[in-house]
C-alpha cells in the first residue's frame, strides 16, 4: 500500500532568514513541525495535551541542509509518516523551494510519546493511518 | 473614507509558547510582522529589496499584552494602516483568540524605510491604498 | 536615593540577525527579558514557578528602535527598575552597541505577576531592593 | 594527540523553553552554534564575512534528544571539532544539564564553507588547531 503524502505550505518571513541571506538552519526543525502538527491536527493535540497529559517529542532528528531558502520563497513541506514500533513514529520531511528539482532540506525525524513526567508511552491513536 | 482593514489566520505552535504555556510575549512581534508582509505582499517586498536595495524597519513599537494565546489557537491578526508622513507608516495590529470579545494584544508600529547603508528613504510606493 | 543600574553583556549571533544584515527587532524583547532574568535571578524565578505557582507577565512594552546591532556586537543591556505599584514592575532598557554614543534600543517594560490561572497577584518579594 | 574539548555555559531562558516545559528541540541548534561560534570567535567570523565575503554553513545534523532541559538551567555545552577534509568541519556537540550523569542532548555536526554565491569553498584558517 502506497503511503500517503502531506504537503503543507511554509512562507519564509524576515524572522526566518539570518544575516548571510538565507533561512537560519535551526528553522526549518519548525517548519517540520508545523507540518507535523498540520497533519495530526491542532485540536487533536490539544485534547491529547490537556485531556490525557500526553504530548509528542521529537527523539531523534538527521537532517541535510543542500540548499538555502530565501525571503519571500513559499516552501512546500512535504511530509510521509510510519509506525515505526508501538512506541515509535518515524517522519520522512523535505521543504522544497518554489520551481526547485530537488528538496532543499531533508529529515529523517523520530517521534515518542511522553506524560507530563516524561515518562515514555505508547502512541497514541491520533487518527492517522500508518503504514 | 473608512480605512481598510486587514485580516490574517496565524496559527499557534508548539514553537510560540512558553513554559507558562502561553505565547511567548515577543512571538507576537513575529505576527504583527507576518501580518504586514501579507498586507504588503512577499512578492513586492522582495522586489524593493533586490532591485531597490530598499527595506522597511520597525522604528517604534507600543505593545499592550492583555491575554495570553494558547497552543493550538488560530488568532486573527487585524491590521490597518496609515501614512503619518512621506518617511513613515503606523499600523495598528491586534491579535485575537478565536471567540474573544476582546484582542489580547494591541499594537501601535512604526514603520520608516531604510537603504543599506541604514539611510532613512520616502516611503516607497508598494500598492496598498493609505488613507 | 539613585537607583540601581543593572548591566548584563549579550552576544550577537548568527540566529539573531535577519537577511537585512541586522538584529530582528523581535530579539531585542529577549535580550531584555534575559537582562531581566538575570536582575532577579534564574534560582529566584524557579523557586517562584514551582513552590509559589507565580510568574512574571509582560504587559506592556513601549520600545523604540534607534539603530541596528550586528551578528559578533556584544551588546550592553543597560536596566533598571522601580515598583510602580504592589502589582506592576516597571523596568527601563536599553541595548549599547560598542563603543556607541547613544542606545540602539530604548525600551519602557511593565511587568505584572500572575499565578497558573492567569490571575492578578502582587509582586512578590524577590530580593531587589526597588526605588 | 588527543582532541581539544571546549566547553561553553548556555543559561535556559523563558524563550528557550514551549508549553510542555522544556526546552523546544530546535533550540538545541542555536545553542550548538552559539557553541561553535563561541570556538572560532565571532571577531574572526566577521572578518571572514567582511573581508573574504566568506561564510559557514550547516551541511548535515544528525541530533539524540535524550532528556528535555528546563528554565533555569546552566547547560554545559561540550563541543570537539574535527577537519574531516578539506572542505568539511565535523563538530560533536552535547548539551549537558547541571549535575546529570549523561548529555540531555548528543549531536554530530558538519560545516561547509561558502562564499556569497553559495559555492562551496576550501574551509579557511580560522585559527583552530584541527586534529
Amino acid at each position: 500500500m502506497p503511503t500517503k503524502t502531506y504537503h503543507q505550505p511554509v512562507q519564509v518571513y524576515y524572522e526566518d532568514t539570518d544575516h548571510s541571506g538565507v533561512v537560519y538552519h535551526a528553522n526549518y526543525l519548525k517548519y517540520f513541525e508545523r507540518a507535523r502538527e498540520g497533519v495530526i491536527g491542532p485540536a487533536a493535540l490539544v485534547a491529547l495535551w490537556k485531556e490525557m497529559g500526553l504530548g509528542f517529542a521529537v527523539y531523534k532528528a538527521d537532517i541535510q541542509f543542500l540548499d538555502g531558502a530565501e525571503f519571500g520563497d513559499t516552501l512546500d513541506i512535504v511530509s510521509t509518516v510510519r509506525k515505526d514500533s508501538d512506541y515509535r513514529l518515524v517522519w520522512h520531511q523535505e521543504a522544497w523551494r518554489p520551481g526547485a528539482g530537488k528538496a532543499a532540506v531533508k529529515a529523517e525525524i523520530h517521534l515518542v510519546c511522553v506524560d507530563r513526567e516524561k515518562n515514555l508511552k505508547a502512541i497514541p491513536d491520533v487518527g492517522i493511518d500508518f503504514d
